[in-house]
C-alpha cells in the first residue's frame, strides 16, 4: 500500500479544506479525527479526490500509514488539546519526524512544545494559516516556524497548496520555534485594526452623511479598484450590498453590533506590552470589540449622555486618503512588533519576505503589501516602514486627510478609535523632542526616580530635592 | 525586653519611611535589612525615634523580637526576592502570623503566595502603598488585601500611620488575597493616564501657543485652586517654575523626553485585556512612555515626516474643561477595571471606599475623589461612573471642550494620545447601536464565525453563504 506523504489530524473546517487542497495537488494524505464517525463522511464527500485521502480511525494506523520521516499536521483547538495530542502521538513517532500545529497558538506555548519535543529528536512546527476556509481549500498564506529539517520535509507540499502571487508561493520558513505563530498573531492584529478602520469609515458615512449601506458598499467596490485594493475592502463592498432575505432590510442592519474575538488579537496586545512596545491601533481595535460586547451599558448610556452624532461633510476622496494613511500606520505598527520580537527571540525575521507571503491567500492581502516588501528591501531609516522614502511621501499626501477625518469625528461625536490612535502615534513619532520630560520631572518629584539630562548620561535629580 | 508590635524587613526608601512613621506614632518596631550594615546607620539617623526602633541583624532574632501573632512587613523588590524571603522566614513563624508584601506586586503572584502560605496557616497580605517617600513617612494611602484575621492584627498600626482625609484614615481592608495589590496596580494605571494628560496639555501650550514653562506652571497653580485640585496638578505647577541651577534654563527644558516605567502600568493593561476590557487611556499612557524611549527614531522621523505643529488658539478655560473630562474618564476606566476583576476573582470590592482611601496620601489624590465616592454610594446606572447623575451632568458641560481640544490637536499636528483615547471611549460608549455589526459581518464572510441578529438569540450566517 502507498504510504502517505503527510497526515492531517483534525477534520474541522480548516483541516478538511487543507486535506482536500493537498489531495487535489496530487499528494497522498492520511486523515483522521478525534470523532471517528466524521472521517468516512469526509472522504465520501471528497468525490474524485477520495482516492488520495486515506482514512484511519486508530492513531497507530494513521501513524503507520505515513512515509518516514513523517509529517503530521494537527488542525485542532489550541491549548490543552494540542498538549494532549502531543502526549498521545509522540511515543509512536521516530526521531526526525515533524509535528505541525496549524492552528492559532500562543507562540510562547509553541516555543515550549518545540523545546520539549526537541529533547526526543521530534521536530515541532508552529504554522500560521490564513485565508479562512476558502483560502485553506484553494490557497492559503502560510507562516512556518520550525527547524530547517522540517522545512525541507514540508516545503514541497506547502509550496504546492499555497496561494500564489504572480506565481510566487505565499509560504516560507520564517524562523525557528514560535516565529510562524507569532507572525500569524501579528497578522491577525493588523487584520483587527484594518477591520476597525473600515467599520469607522462606514459609521461616518452612515450616521454622519445618512448614506445607505448599499451605497456605501458601492464606494468600497470602487475603492477596491485603486490604491485601497484589498480582500477586506472587497468583501465589505459585497456585504453592504446584501439584503436580509427575511426582512428585506440591508443585511448589516439586522446584525447585532457586538463583535467576537479570539485569542490572537489579545495576544498581540499583551506581547506588545511585554516587549515595551505599543501598537495602539491594534489596541484600539481590540478595545472597540470589547466595548461592543457591552451592548446593554451602551443602550443605557445613549439615553443619559447628551449629544448626538452630527452631520459631516467629508467627501469620499478624503475618506479614502484617511483610510490609506491609517492602513499604512497599522501595517507599520505590526512590522515594528515583529522587529521587536525578532530581536528578543533571535528569529532573524525577513520583513520583506513576510510582506510577500501576505500578498495573496491571507485576510490582510492588499495592494500595499507589494510596496511594503519593496520598502523593506530598500533604504529604511531607523528600520521604520513609515520612514521609507516611498511611504514617507505617500503619508505626506494622505495624512492631511486623516487629520481632517479625526478632527471632524471628534467635533461631531463620532467614535473613530483606530483612526485617532493612528494619528496619535504618527504625531508622537515625528516629535524629536516630545513631552515625556514632564513625566520624568513628575516621577522624580514624587518618587525620587531620577531622570537623564539632555545630552548627558547618568541619573539626575531636580532642584526640588535641594 | 519589650516585644515589638510589628517588624519591618527592608530599609530602602519606602521601608525606612514607614518604620519611622510607625515609631513616631508610638509603636515598637523591629527592623532589619538584607545588607546588615545599613541597619545601625538607619537607627542612628532616626534621632529621637531611635528608642522605638529595635535593630536586629539576624532574621531569627528579628522574628523572636516580635509579639505573637507576629506582623512582618516586607518592603523589598517584588518577584523572586519576595519568594526567597518567604522561604527563609516561613519556617520561623507560627500559625496565625502575618507576612505583608508592601511593594508593588503582580496580584496573580500575591494570590499564589497567599494560597501557598495558607497551607501552613500563615497569613499573607498584599498591600498597596501609595504616596512616595513623603507619603510613607507622614501618611500614605494603603490598600490592604488579605484575611480578616490579618486585618484585625494590622488595623491599629495602619490606621495610625495612614494619611487622613477630614480625619478619615486612608486605609482599608479591600478584599482577600490579591485585592489590595490589584487596586494599587489600577491606581498606578490611572496615575499614568493623568500624568499623560498633563503632559499633553503642557505640549499644547508650549508648542501650540509658545507659552513659557513658568507661565504654564502658574496656570497649573491656579488650576490647583479649583475643580482640578490634585497632587499631580500641584507638583506640575511647582516643577514648571523651577530653573536649572546649572544653565538657568527652565528645568523641564534640560530633561530628556524619555519616560521610564515600572511594572504596574503594564500589568494594568495586560490584566484589562485578560478581563476582556480596554482601558484605552491607560494604554495610551503606557504607549506614550514606550514611544518616548525611542528617541533616536523620533529624531530621525522629525527630519523625514513633513508638517510642523501649528499654532493653536485654545484658551485656558477650554483646556481646563478638557482636562476635567479626560480625568473623569480616566478614573471611570480604572473603576471599570476594578469591577471586572472584582467579579472575576470574587473580591467584593467597595468602590466608594476605594475612592475614599485615595482622597489623601496617594499620588492620584484629587478633589474629584470625594464626588466619585458619593456617586458610587448613590444611583449608578449600569454600574458606570460616567452614568451617575452628577458625572453625566459634569461631562455634558466639559465634553465639548475635550472635543475642541482633540479636534484642534488633530488638525494642528499635536499628539494627544490620552485625550483622544478618552474621547474615543466616550463616543463609543454612548452609541446604543455602534458599528461592530460590520465587523461581525466580515468575520462571518471570511471565517463562517456567525453573528447574532438584533433581538434574537443564537448564531446566524449571512446570505453570502447561500
Amino acid at each position: 500500500m502507498t504510504k502517505a506523504q503527510i497526515g492531517v489530524y483534525g477534520l474541522g473546517t480548516m483541516g478538511s479544506a487543507l486535506a482536500l487542497n493537498m489531495a487535489e495537488k496530487g499528494f497522498d494524505v492520511a486523515v483522521t479525527n478525534r470523532e471517528t464517525d466524521w472521517i468516512s463522511s469526509f472522504v465520501a464527500e471528497a468525490e474524485d479526490l477520495a482516492e488520495k485521502l486515506h482514512p484511519h480511525e486508530k492513531i497507530e494506523e494513521f501513524v503507520a500509514a505515513l512515509k518516514v520521516p513523517r509529517i503530521i499536521l494537527f488542525m485542532i483547538p489550541s491549548g490543552k488539546p494540542m498538549d494532549m495530542m502531543i502526549d498521545a502521538i509522540a511515543p509512536l513517532l521516530d526521531p526526525g519526524d515533524t509535528i505541525i500545529d496549524g492552528g492559532n497558538a500562543d507562540f510562547h506555548q509553541t516555543r515550549r512544545r518545540s523545546e520539549e519535543l526537541a529533547a526526543k529528536d521530534i521536530h515541532f512546527v508552529g504554522m500560521g494559516v490564513s485565508g479562512g476556509e476558502k483560502g485553506a481549500r484553494h490557497g492559503p498564506s502560510m507562516m512556518v516556524g520550525g527547524s530547517d529539517h522540517s522545512w525541507q520535509q514540508l516545503r514541497q507540499v506547502l509550496v504546492a497548496i499555497a496561494a500564489k502571487f504572480d506565481g510566487d508561493p505565499c509560504v516560507d520558513h520564517l524562523g525557528p520555534d514560535g516565529a510562524g505563530h507569532f507572525v500569524k498573531t501579528v497578522h491577525n492584529g493588523v487584520e483587527y485594526a484594518d477591520m476597525q478602520v473600515i467599520a469607522e469609515i462606514y459609521g461616518l458615512l452612515r450616521y454622519g452623511a445618512a448614506r445607505a449601506p448599499a451605497d456605501i458598499g458601492e464606494m468600497f467596490v470602487r475603492w477596491d479598484q485603486g490604491r485601497l485594493k484589498s480582500y477586506l475592502v472587497e468583501i465589505t463592498g459585497k456585504i453592504l450590498q446584501f439584503s436580509d432575505p427575511e426582512t428585506s432590510h440591508p443585511m448589516v442592519d439586522v446584525i447585532k453590533d457586538a463583535a467576537g474575538q479570539k485569542g490572537t488579537g489579545r495576544w498581540t496586545v499583551v506581547e506588545a506590552v511585554r516587549l515595551g512596545q505599543s501598537a495602539n491601533m491594534i489596541e484600539a481595535a481590540i478595545g472597540a470589540r470589547s466595548w461592543s460586547s457591552e451592548k446593554d451599558t451602551r443602550g443605557t448610556a445613549q439615553k443619559i449622555l447628551s449629544g448626538r452624532r452630527s452631520e459631516l461633510t467629508l467627501d469620499e476622496a478624503t475618506l479614502a486618503d484617511a483610510f490609506l494613511a491609517a492602513r499604512i500606520l497599522g501595517y507599520a505598527q505590526g512590522f515594528r512588533l515583529l522587529a521587536a520580537a525578532s530581536e528578543e527571540y533571535e528569529w532573524g525575521l525577513d520583513y520583506a519576505r513576510i510582506a510577500e507571503i501576505w500578498r495573496a491567500g491571507c485576510i490582510i492581502r492588499s495592494a500595499l503589501l507589494d510596496d511594503i516588501s519593496e520598502a523593506f528591501r530598500g533604504d529604511l531609516p531607523a528600520g521604520q516602514l513609515i520612514l521609507a522614502p516611498q511611504f514617507a511621501k505617500l503619508l505626506s499626501g494622505c495624512i492631511p486627510a486623516l487629520r481632517q477625518v479625526v478632527a471632524a469625528a471628534a467635533s461631531g461625536g463620532h467614535a473613530v478609535p483606530a483612526m485617532a490612535a493612528a494619528l496619535s502615534w504618527y504625531d508622537t513619532m515625528r516629535q524629536g523632542y516630545g513631552t515625556a520630560n514632564i513625566i520624568q520631572a513628575q516621577r522624580d518629584f514624587f518618587g525620587h526616580h531620577g531622570f537623564e539630562r539632555l545630552g548627558e548620561e547618568g541619573k539626575h535629580h531636580g532642584p526640588w530635592w535641594e
